[in-house]
Order: structure tokens, then sequence, then C-alpha cells
């Protein structure tokens, strides 16, 4: 079947005429999946009751006429105005008690039984009409959840959230104890006392906050089950997914993985962000890994342009082909757009799509048209997967309790501090899984922690055992702090894995803004940033220290022996070239090598295989024209002019890539 | 009579006793004109329906005494205590569902019926009141409608907004259809439905929040025809105006001054801005040009500082003249200030006024009164006009709808963007109208049309006529993009204009902030930033082209020759420089000259002619004292000493202006 | 009894268990005083009327039998939650109606009734429970009071604020006139018709929102005396007082100072602000100067970090003893800390206490112990008291009124122009009392008045007798310019002290942001930047002009001959070296010396003298090592490392203080 290639398909912006010229455009581009009826509800049922699925028939019909598969939306991310204003307590409230009202889209409370029973009786529908349906291949259930709405503290909200909280603790002494209520005088008497944490005159209780934070992702994620659960009972057989998207704060992607058939994601790279392939790096590695190498889909991302940034620049010529060859490396199987035909109206006629508002005759569409060529020259890619032997932890939970107020610093930024620490892998060429603290470690060489603050003991414990059967660890900063109600492990910082780095952190000393201290192991010498802390050793070697600053000639790097493996530990934000130097030498350390040794700089290379054949990918994400060298003759699967001929009938061993070139090898017999 | 001068006259604020003197120096003054009872409305009716006018009778009778002139106000500007305390709906809300309070001004919903309803009681009562007065001259109503309470988002005005909703539409269909409902599954079933575009958790539907911007401006308008049509009906000799603000985005000028018997504005420099006389020449002559050509009013301007700037710079001894005369050269027939006599107490003590708390041993006061004599000693300015041969096009619906957000960029400032077009002519002292699209242009040699992002299929065949029929035409990006309902024009960028520019752009390529690029016409090159596009030609010709940057090589302003006219065509925000240097060409290409030839750089010259005679206007926004020379010799009108002494009996053929400096120039004879 | 030492103990965060071990560490630490049951309501009283004093009195019984003073927190800070949800009317609303609700603390509309009644309940409770108890040694009513809810705008406070208005001015009449509401037709029928000043379409009334400052200060006032009235009552003989905050704009500490039988302060060091030592310099001053000289307590700082600014950075090694002993050397007969043992969860977990998550193997805890064994050797510095001879003028008012909006400036900031008048006093190492205008000021050689922009007449000629009789007086731009009510005084900027300043404002000149202008004195030149003003001198001598700007040539600086005294007047905002050179030669004029002659920069030196002796404090907060000779031989109080043995037996003449360094000196037969 191949890589999966197509859009999100709108067919009621336009009249039906149009339809049939969709579907001959659609072949022309190579489309073998569309994502249907994503915002159909107000058209499927005008009025309450009042069902037209006549419309849509025809629109699937078609679209199995055709043979392009569908991946079909449950049509319920947007309420039918007629919903709202029967229902007004359906709408949103934020923190300050101010509704979100209609007239853009996600205007519900994820809490709302109303706004719940609404969709599951509009999916019965759907899942009852369309089961045996030919397009029907996938379901989509909702639309980007947490995307504009990711949490609302309404009076129904609040309901919902005592009884989470009545299931989770069981007492109010339980809650009373885990939420730390003694300081401030905020014991309940009674879960009837219980609030979200909306805007109080100060720091509201950490605790509670970052319960919301898990209420509110359960509180998401139970609408979707509830769609899910009508699905499985009506076609168990479709499979069953939601389009997730990158470091989004409110769905723990880990949580809902193990409810998804397939991974999915919407990713929208900033042209106008120079390294934001490097984000995508780290997001498609999440999202392969969610499922343990499943390959996932990217649902959604833009042929060009989005609309929705204060300034949107268009993604320039090769950039679209590079970016999306980037998911299928990363172990995408489908490569998918939002949308298939500009819309001539609404919030989002400037967002670019396969069809642009110029029509056929447009960079834009030939681009598209071209890689829905080149992927479907290369099916046997699909359903092969990579391996790594590097993992980077991600925690929703040490996330959510990170960025809350009343730290040390409130600089500390989830998002950027991961990509602190998967850039100088991304850029060393090495295979990286990005999973959860909880995951079995053991196959791994290499572990890297950035920034754990909460870390149960359980899994302090399960990093010590890794280590000291053999595992290289690399620890972070304030990592290892506080339990899973935020409190603050009690023996010293971090008092969990204070045995196993071999130190004690005696105080942190978070640095000022704009402010940076030196760093030297008495070969480098860089700064750092953001944060620094005083360090007593106890048992770890010290591998850098400051050498400026009020912590000069205190450790800002230590290694430590543990077991039969090691564990590298900073105290601080080392500038990226420490940072890189660190990570290759704690690398070396594990023996663990890149994909393709000797690579040029700003290419990525990645291995796919299986059933389908073993396939390299080389990436040249830099500006300047490279040559790469391969380690044996390989066989050029897309044939394109970027990729030099090589030695040998149909073989190549080196591959000079241009800027933004993408080049697929197979094994030569493949 | 001359032209008018005074200002705002608030008598309540100071015992009777302080009257006298009021009278008094305002003879001293020159003042033959006060604007008196804007605020009055609690003191003319301290408790509902106990009206006491007696106070107000011996003010209107006083200045009746005195000679001077009353325009005399509606004083429904700021409702009084009792009203909103018995009526607390009348009070206006947010989109965020935020009340507004008493206790600054203007704290009433626009579309209120309570509120409408005690505002023409109280007119009906001053109209009949004051019919027949011999102070009255002009009816003020209400007070620069929009200033604070821009758009009302309460249910009040959601009901209004549905009415105007049904008389605009007739059908929900029609609405639907309109508004692009089809996109994020928003079809309305009834008008019932619709919302004003509260604060939803995304972008609001743009062609919802377009039409409530014409709703918002039309609800202000309402409150102003209810109390005119009293007017009107009582007093239908009196003349009724009302105060606009300059670039005022809620109120459109031009569909006001259908309305309005003399157009009026109030406008306050700001001394701390360098080039704020461009920004009052703009506004100036779109006052002027509303009514064509027909003289209007500067009703309210400051003698020195303002109060409501963060930080409020006096105007420097000489500014306050030259900024006045600068709206009676380009059509004023009324120099009034905010206000006589400086407050002691309230919002707006600090706020300059014409009698400055220091007294009349103050520079104000003599600059003031100074101002007073040298005005009255040119009465023969009154009533007459200027002409222009190029129009700057201004649109209200484009600006609301470009400035809407999902936009390529959100950096189109519809008010800097206009400034950055009426520059090149200003500085080139080029006399310009600014005029809608809708206005007949065949009278005008050159048409500039900025950023006319809405543009009807009918107003796009009207340019096209224009320029077919000789017109030359300049069109800068992003314009004919979408019609009256923010909908795309299908048929390529920018449809309704392709054929009369020869062009197509295929992709917009706005530019990050901070971020310019190279262009280059082969003899000059500069920068341009905010916007690039991929301009395919077809038909028209390159003239400069982007030199570097993702656009390199592709043109950046065109040219086509189109019936017997010529337009040009700029795809992105040239520097100014570039943009004097292109707009020069295309003026000499239009045969347009600058009102006198050679003039310093920083000197504005204007013409005003009719039955009192010619008046030419040469004013020094420049630093350094310049030299003049006059075509023929002619009269001083002032006789001040900025004037050099020239040749022949009473007349000079040249004209010394120091800085700040102001001469008006007769013919010999006059 | 000495220095009180130790600071905020929260038992009700550990276990019983630990209770023993704070016991006996507090001893270690010379613990002799703690703060007890701030936050303790809920576990008081964890439902209505439930109460369970038993462990708190086994609390008392084990801090009686250590010996440990008991400062008794009312326990009113922080209503539980059983009250606010049977109440939610007690919540309290910003000024756009939004709610603040519970999680954090201080969640109480200041005006409720229900509030008080809850908290004097409360209080008669434990009043009469620990009357006579042998811990009890003060009580702290509340808790930082106005610290997060300042102002509350509920109905329940329109209100209060309403009966208030009728008891300050008696009839709306008399309302009206002293809220100018003559302007913009505000003019009240009846109080019922008043509001708070919540968010309007502009500027709410001035006179208003000055009168609503007023009324909230007094309205936490009034809390405080609610619950001080029981106390009163039950204990008499037990002294009440509550912990101010610095440069607090809500809480006159004037005012609250005339029902505090002991000044309090919380100071929280900036370790990352370069001068915050000077802040503490100004705040501590006036704390000694609220009650005439009484030495007041330091109720809280932090051992080391804070944990609520965005970046907390800890005390390096030597500050915190460094800033205490400032606080004794300004005047403090106590020194404590929040909080005795560091929270491991909550609200703030991470800020900083005598005993940290780290234990006392700890940096932090060794630096408390040291201070407090430190602190007990020198028991005769308690009672001793300062003497100056200048005072520095501040006025809650005054400030009010000066940040209020529709200034001329919005940039005046009453905090930082008193600290622009302080530095150059507390850099010469000069004495200064900090006290109100109506002060009794002949005692003093000099006075200084920052920015009186609100004097009343009276408070104008009180400043004029003092001059009158020979004192020597600085006043800074902007001040005498309004009444009470916010009224300008009529009769030319600043009316009531034109006689005495012998000059006339004629107008005000603020300078933009970013701007500065020249000035000079003949000698010196420098410049001055915020605001310039257009000076008429009228008797008063320039000393300096502006050199450069629109104002050049124009006086800056003047002094004036009165009576047998001398002003001087400053029109602008001098940079800090002319600041500082001026005040020396006011200084030298007024016959003002420092406290020790030829101090080496960044060297502080107070003197307290009393029945315990006579104490010289030398505290070093520059970061180099210096000398400092003495004028005559001394006794070294403390005996450190920082003190060089000097001449004769234990005497020195001469003190080496390294940086933070700090001595204490006594005559040598002390």
């Amino acid at each position: 079947m191949g890589i999966r290639f197509g859009g999100d398909y709108n067919p009621e912006q336009w009249p039906e005429e149009v339809w049939a010229e969709d579907l001959k455009l659609m072949k022309a581009a190579h489309v073998t999946m569309v994502t249907a009826g994503i915002f159909s509800w107000a058209k499927v049922e005008p009025r309450y009751g009042a069902w037209d699925f006549g419309w849509f028939d025809r629109v699937m019909d078609g679209l199995a006429g055709a043979g392009i598969a569908v991946c079909l939306a449950t049509m319920t991310a947007s309420p039918p105005p007629w919903l709202s204003r029967a229902h007004p307590e359906i709408l949103p409230e934020d923190a300050d008690g101010r509704r979100r009202w209609p007239g853009g889209r996600q205007h519900y409370c994820p809490s709302s039984p109303v706004y719940r029973a609404h969709a599951v009786r509009l999916v019965e529908q759907l899942a009852t009409r369309y089961a045996g349906h030919p397009a029907l291949a996938l379901w989509h259930v909702g639309n980007e959840y947490g995307c504009h709405t990711r949490q609302c503290y309404c009076d129904v909200s609040a309901d919902d959230f005592r009884h989470w909280l009545r299931a989770r603790y069981g007492s109010v002494d339980a809650l009373n104890a885990a939420w730390s209520t003694a300081f401030w005088s905020q014991a309940y008497g009674d879960f009837d006392e219980v609030l979200p944490p909306r805007t109080a005159p100060t720091f509201p209780n950490p605790a509670q906050q970052l319960d919301y934070l898990r209420f509110g992702d359960e509180a998401l994620r139970a609408c979707y089950l509830a769609e899910k659960a009508v699905l499985d009972r009506v076609t168990p057989e479709v499979p069953v997914t939601t389009n997730l998207m990158p470091q989004h704060k409110p769905v723990d992607a880990f949580a809902w993985s193990a409810h998804m058939d397939t991974m999915a994601l919407d990713f929208y790279q900033d042209p106008y962000a120079p390294d934001d392939h490097i984000r995508a790096g780290y997001v498609f590695d999440l999202m392969r890994s969610a499922r343990s190498g499943q390959p996932w889909m990217l649902l959604e991302q833009a042929p060009g342009a989005v609309n929705w940034r204060p300034r949107n620049g268009p993604k320039p010529p090769g950039a679209m082909r590079l970016w999306s060859w980037q998911a299928v490396a990363q172990g995408a199987d489908a490569v998918l757009y939002f949308q298939w035909r500009q819309s001539l109206g609404g919030a989002e006629k400037f967002h670019s799509a396969m069809l642009p508002h110029g029509g056929t005759d447009t960079r834009v569409f030939r681009e598209v048209t071209d890689l829905g060529r080149e992927l479907a020259s290369v099916p046997g890619i699909e359903g092969t997967r990579s391996r790594a032997e590097v993992a980077l932890l991600a925690d929703w939970h040490s996330w959510w309790a990170l960025e809350l107020d009343s730290k040390p610093s409130t600089a500390l930024d989830h998002s950027r501090i991961a990509l602190d620490h998967y850039r100088p892998l991304f850029e060393a060429g090495v295979a990286c899984d990005v999973v959860p603290p909880q995951r079995e470690l053991s196959g791994y060489r290499l572990v890297v922690a950035p920034n754990l603050y909460l870390l149960t003991a359980d899994d302090a414990q399960r990093l010590a055992s890794y280590v000291r059967e053999g595992g290289q660890l690399l620890v972070s900063f304030f990592s290892g702090i506080v339990d899973a109600h935020d409190r603050v492990h009690p023996g010293g910082y971090p008092a969990p894995l204070r045995e196993l780095l071999g130190l004690r952190v005696e105080e942190f000393w978070p640095l000022d803004e704009g402010r940076s201290v030196a760093v030297g192991d008495g070969v480098r010498t860089g700064r750092a940033d953001l944060w620094s802390e005083v360090i007593d050793l106890e048992g770890a070697d010290a591998l850098a220290h400051f050498t400026d600053g009020d912590l000069a000639g205190r450790p800002a790097v230590t290694r430590h022996a543990y077991g039969r493996g090691t564990v590298w530990y900073v105290g601080t934000r080392l500038d990226a070239a420490l940072m890189r130097a660190l990570l290759d030498d704690v690398r070396a350390a594990a023996g663990v090598a890149p994909v393709l040794p000797g690579l040029p700089e700003g290419v990525q290379a990645t291995v796919r295989e299986g059933l389908g054949g073993r396939y390299l990918f080389l990436l040249n994400h830099g500006a300047r024209t490279v040559e790469v060298g391969l380690p044996a003759p390989m066989r050029d699967a897309l044939a394109v002019v970027d990729v030099k001929v090589g030695v040998g009938a149909g073989t190549v061993d080196r591959v000079t890539l241009s800027a933004r070139g993408v080049a697929v090898l197979t094994e030569p017999g493949a």
C-alpha cells in the first residue's frame, strides 16, 4: 500500500459540482488517503436530530470509487450553533471565570456531560452508517484535543474534578496530605470544598494545580474514549486514532498512546525558525517511540505557509519535500496535509492547501504532486522500523510540575530543555528514542534524563537499577526533587538520586536573566546560563567546574561509577558546544555510534528496515551542497537528480545532496 | 465672518462669578465661537426629569451678548450617575463579558434603546429651548463617538446585531454563505443563534468580525442620527455636526460625512512624534475630501500639552501656531481648542487650556491670543477651497478586513501604510485628496491605492475603467484579495485586478519581524520589509526586482500599460527613499506638479482660493530657517516678522521662514 | 533580653514527632522568639465552631519550656475552605469584576462583615485561651495586610465605601465638590449612586480613585483594629503588632503606627538587585521614624533565597549576616526569618528557611546559628536609639495621588523618587529620619521633600514656618500641586509654595522616554531626565540651568533665602552624581555632618546609644576590603575576624572590613 499520501478534505465548503474535479486532481496528485468530516457536524445535523447524511454518502462513495481511503473524522471538534445556544453551559470558562464563546472552534467544556452525550450520539450515527463502507480505513476522533481549550474552570468542570479527586484519593485526609494543605491554612473538611485552581490572590496550591493538569488531560481523554467506545463496538475492525500536537502540554502523548491504534501527529514547521527540523526530529522520535517503534502518521502539515503565526512565511522550494521525508525517515507511514483545497472564506483561507487559490499552475501543487509520485515509488518503506541505542526521557507529569509557579526560577521551560538535550544527539547523527521514565530501559546503551524535576522514588530506583546493571545515564540539574504530589523528597537534594549520582545539591543557585557563568574542564571552556547549584561531591568526580561567579571553583559536571555503569550529572545549562562535547564523551563511553560516521554538518541520516527492505535516508538540512560517502554501494530508491550515479550497475557509493536534498538508498539487491 | 476661533467652554466647572471674566478674556483672545454643554447633562438634569436650564440660559445669553457664537453640544456624551444606576443595562461590555463602569465618560452601550431614548428626550428639551437663540450657530451631537467604547458585546448589542443581520441578509442561508460558515461547523439554523464575536477559544469567524465592525459603526451612527432627527425637525436651519477623530477605526468618516452638515475633527498632535504633521496632513486632507472640498472645522486641539499619553510634552513655542495654520492651509474654516479654562479637578486638569492654571501671564495664553488676532486679520480665507490632481484611496471596510486576525501577516497596519503612501506626496509638495474607492475618479491625474485588501468586483471594475480612460494608478501589495465578506476572489490573486495589473501573485511571502530584503531597479537600490510576494508577469513590465532573500530575481515593482492609462504595482513595502523615488516617477508620468516647485525640505505649501481671494500658505515644519522663492510677487497677508519684505509696494518675491514659521500670501491686488 | 532572634514557626506542617527536634535545634541556633500560628486557622477550627486547640497548646507549652518567646499570630490571614464555601461573598473582586478564588491566601474582601465577624470570633478564642501563657510575648495580627488583595471592588466593598463617604463628606454636595464631578457630567444626586472606581471606558475620576485608596487602607486597618480590640480587652498587658511590608502602597505605615505597640517589618532583599541595601536603609529608617525612634522588629527576612521572584538567587556567604546587622544598626531589636523549617510541600517549599531541606549540615543553618550567637553576645544593644539631623518627608496620600493616571507623565514612581533622594544621604553616611509632613520638623537641621505632589495648604504653611525659623529645606519638582482632593491649588504652580520657593512654574515639561537633557551650574555638568519645567524666578536664584533641549538656558535648580532659613528647589531629576553633589552642598549649608567622616565608599556607619551603651556599627556593602579609622579607640563588641586588633588593651583605632564585613564597636569602658 505504501506511504499514505493526502490531506484533510472538507467538501462541505464547496458546491457539489467541484467534487468531481477534486477526485480527478487527487488522482493526479497521487493522493491515497483523505481525512474527511472534521468540521461537518453542523451540516450533517443542522438542527437537533435532523440528520442529513446524504451529501456525505456521496462524498464517501466518490472517494471509494476513486480508490482513495478515508480517515473518517467523528465530526465532534466544533459543536454546531444550535447546540451551544440550547446549552450555553457547555461553553468553557477560563481561570478568571470568563466564558469562551462560539465563533471559532473547540468551544466546549471537556467535562460537559451534555457535550459528551451529543458527541456520542453523533458518533453512533456515523459508525452505524459507514460501518463496512469500502472507503473507511481509519477513524479520526475529535481534532487536536486541547489545542485551544486546554482546561476549563467552570462549575461543571469543578464538579467533575471533585469526582476525579474522590476516585483518586478516597479520603479528604489523603487529599490534604498529598496537597500539603497544612500550608496557608488550606485543609479541606470535605471534597465538596475543593475547587479548580481558579485565579487566586497569589500562587494557588501547586499540588492542586498539578492535579488539575492531570485531570484536564484525563477529561480530554474521557471525551476521546467515550467516542472510541462506540467505534470499537460498532466497527471493531477499523483502527482508531486522533491527531496529537507536538510538545503539547495539555495532552500526555504517552498516556494516550495506549488508547490509540496508531500514533498520529500534526506538525507545522515554522519556516522562519532556523532549527525547526530539530524540534521536528524530537517530536517525530517521540511519536515513533510512544508505541514502541510502530509506524505513525503525519496527519497534518502545511503544503506552504500557515496563517496563525504573527508572520507566516511559506516553505521555500524543496523544504516541504525535505520535511515530509524527514517524517518518513523517522518512522511515519503517512504524509498528509491540512487541507486539500484552499478555502475561500473563514479563518484559515490563507492557510496553504495542496490545491492553492492559484490552482494547479502553482509551485505548491507541483511540489505536492511530485512528492506524491515520489512516495508512491517506494512502497516498501511502509511498515519498516528503526532501532535506537539511546533513550531520552520525557514525562508529562514532570513537565507539568516543573513549570508551576513559586519555583527557584520560572525560566525552566521543559520544551526548550528537552531540545537542548536532543540537539547534540541529533546533530551527531545518533538514533534516539524518546520514552517515559517508566519504560523498560535495559535495552538502551545510554539514557538521558533532562530535568526530571518530578521523579517518584520507584522511578528513581529503576534508573539506579539500570545503571547498576551496566547502563550509562546522564541526568541534568533539578531532577529528582519532588514526588508525584510536588512534595520535596526529604533527605537533601536530589534525595532519591543522591546515592546513584554520588553527590548532594546543597543549594539551588538559578542565574539571573541575561547572566551567564564560565565553565571549564581543564581542556574546554565555555559558558552556562539559566541555572547553577552548589554540588557537594559524595563519591562522584567533578569533570568540569564553574570558573567565575558566585560558585567559582565548584563542580558543574560530575561523573560517578555506580555498579557496572556510570552516571553523569550536569548542574547547569551548558552552551551548545559544551553540551555537544559532553554528549559526545558520554556517547563514546556508552559505545553508541552514529547511524553513519563522518556525516557532513546539517545532514540527517536514519535507517528503517523490515520486510520491505532496508532504507537509508539522507536529508540535507543545511544550506550548502554536500557529499556523503556510503559504507557500501547502495541503490538509489528515488533516482532523482540529487543523487550522483556511482559505482556498479544502478548503485552509488557516494551521494551529492544539494541544499534541502533528499536521498533514499536501499540494499543493492532490494 | 472669517476663520472661527475658540474652544470648548465648560462653565459648569466654575462658580458663576467667573463667567464674566471668561467673556472678557475671550474677547481679549479674539474668540468668536465656543463649544458649550458637552458634559452638562448631570447639571441640566440632576435627577430624572428635573430639568434645570436656568444656569445654561445665562451662559448662552452671556455669550450672545459678547457676540460669541455657540456650537451647542447635545450633552449626551456622558450619562449622569442616576441613569446608569437606574439602568445598569446601559453599561457596555467588552468581548470578554466585562462590564465597563461609570466614573469616566462614554459608559453606554451604543445599541441601548434606554440610552438612546434618554438622549433623545434631552435633545428635544435642548432644541426646543434654544431654537432661535441668537448665540446658537451649530449643533454638536454627542462627542468623539467610539473614542473609548468602540464596540459593545452585551446581550442588548447581540440582539441589535441580529436585527441588523436580518435586515442585511434576509435569510440565514444568505448569512451562512456570506460568512463562509461551512468552515469549522458554524452554519446557523436561525438568526437567533448568532452572537457578537465575543472572545472565542481561537480566531472567531472573520466575516462575523467584519460585520460586527460595520454594525458597531452603524450603531454609533444610529445614536447620532436619532439625535440629529430631533434637531433637524426642531431647528432645521441650524447645521449639525459632531467631532470625529483622526484615523479612528470604529467610525467610517466617509459614511458619516453624508449625515454631517460640516466635517469636524479633533486632532491632538504629539509634540514628541517627529513627523506628526504628516499624519495631520493626511487626516486634514481626508476631512476636506470627505465632503468634496467643503471647508471643515478643527473642533478640538490642545493649546499645549495633553494629559492622556504616557509622557505629555507641551507644544514648543510656535508649534501651536504652525499646526493651527496647517489646518487652515488644508481647508479648515475653524480653529478651536479643548478647552477654554483649565480645570482645577477631574481627569483632564493637566490638559492644557487656552487660559492655563497660570492665568493670562503665560506663554500659552499669549500664543492663543496672538493666533486669534492673526486669524481675524485674514477673514477672506473663509470659504475658499483647494484643488488636487492626486487622489489617495482610503476605505474603512478594507481597513477593518485587513487588520482581522488569521492573515499571512498580522503586521499590516492600515494607518501606517496609509501614511507610507501619503508621505512621499506630502514631502513632494503635491496637493492630494483622500477619498473612498467609490468616489468619481476621472477628475484625477493620479490615483494611489494602498493595500485595498477588500475590494469588490465593482470597485475593481471602476479602477480599471479609470485607467482605461487614461488615468494613472498605483496599487500596493495585498490589494483586491477579498470581497465584501472577506471571501477570497477566486481566480488567482488579485483576481479582480489581474487583467488591469497584468500580473498574477502566486504566493504571499510576508517577511519576518526585523527582516528586510534588497530591492533594485538597475539604478537605485534600497531595502524593503514587512511583505514580499511571488509575482508572475502577465503583460506588465518589472521595474524593480528583489535582489536578495528567498525571492531574489523576482519582480518587486511593475508597470502595465492598460487602455490609455498606466498602472503601477508595488509588491512590498519599500523604504522611504525608494517610495519617494517611485512616487516621483509616477507623478512625473501623470503630469502632476507640486503646488510650488523647488520647495526647501520641510516646507509645506498649499493654495486655497475662492470668492475671498487666492491664498498661498507656506509652513516650515523643519528645524532650519529657509528661503522660499515665489513665482510672482505676492502680498504678505499676515505681515509678521517671518516674512521678508520684498520687491514693490507691499509685495514680496521671496519669503524667509524661520523654524516653525508661517506665511500667508495673497495676490497683490487682493 | 537582647536582640530577639528566630522566625516563623509552622508546626502544623509536620508530625508531632518532629517538634522535639525543632526545640532542640532552635536552642542550638540561639533562637529566642518564634512567630507561631500565622496559617493555623484551618487546623484549630477544621469545621465551623469545631475548635481544636489541643495540638497548639502542646506547641505553646513546648516553646515555653524551652524558654522561647512566642509572637502569637491571630491566625486570620487565610480563611479556611469551609468559610469561603459557606460564604463565597467574602471572596474579593478586582476592578474588572473578576472574583479571586481560594487556593492561595488572603482571599477575603477586607470590607466583608462576614470575614471580620469570623476573624473576631477566632481571636476571642485565642486570646482567652492563651492569656497569661508564659510563652506569649506579643500578638501578631493578621499577616502582611494588603500583600495580595490590595483593594476589593465587590458590591460589599461598594456598600462599605458609601458608608465611609457619608461619614467623610456628610453631604453629597460636599462629595461633588471634593471630586470635581462637574467635569464629565459625574455629579451625584445621592450617595447611593456612588461606586468604587471599577474599570471604566477611560480614566475614572481621580479624586474617586484617591479616596478609594484611602478607603482601602482604612478597610484593611479596620480588620486589624477589630482584632486588636479583642486583644486589648482580654490581654491588655501584651503588646500588639502586625508585619508591614516595605514601600507598600496599600498600607500607610504612618497611619498604622499609631495603632501598633511596636513597628514590625518584613523585608526580603533581592540578592540580584545591586543596591538593595539602600532600599533597605530607606525602609528601616522609616520603620524607626514611624514611632519616633522606638526600636522596631525585622519580623521576616529570608535566610537565603526566596521563591516568588522570577529568578531567585540565594544570599551569597556573609550577605544574610550583613543585612541582618543593617537592620539592627538602623534600630531593629529583633531579627526573625520566614521560616524555621523549610516546607516539603505547598507554595513556598523553595523559600529558604533557617533549617533547610538539606538539614543542619548546610551553609544556611551554619550562618543562621552563627548570627544567633553573635547577636546574643551584645545584649546591650536592645533599646538603644539613634539620632538624625535630616528628615526625608514621605506621605502615602501624596504617593497615591502622584501615581494616578491622567498626569503630565505616568513615569513618576514614588518609590524610585524616594530612593533617588535617600541615596545621596545614605552614601554620604548621614543619619536620616523618614517622616510624614505633619511631623514636628523644628528639631531637624535639614528637611528633604521629594515630589510632594499632594500638599495641603496647612502642610505647606508648616514647611514655610520651618524655613522661616531657620530650617533648610530641599523641595523637588511637582510638589505642592494639588490639595487633599487632587484639585490643583489655584494661583500658579506650586501655589502654596510659591512665596517660600521664590518662583513660579509656568509649564510642566516632562521628558520623553529615553530622553535626557544637560544641566550645569558653571562648575559641574551632568544629565537629567524624566521631568523638566519652565521656572520663572520670583526671588530665588538659579543655581543650575538646563543647557540643551527645549528649555536650554532656563533654571533647573534654585535657592531662595526665606526668613532665617534657605530653601532649594530642583525642577528635574538630576543624575546620581549631580544629586549627590547638590545634597552635599545643601547638607554643608545646613551644618549636617556624617556619622563618621571619611568613610570608604560602600561602608555604612550608624550609631545607637542608650542605657545599654553606645554602639558604632560599620557595615561594608562594597565588594572590596577597606580600612576604617575610628575617631578614638573603641572596643570590638563582636571580636570577630573582621576586626583588626588595635592599640591599647582590648581596643582598636582602625577596623579592617572585608567585603560584607560587619563591625560593632563600643566605648572602651563599656
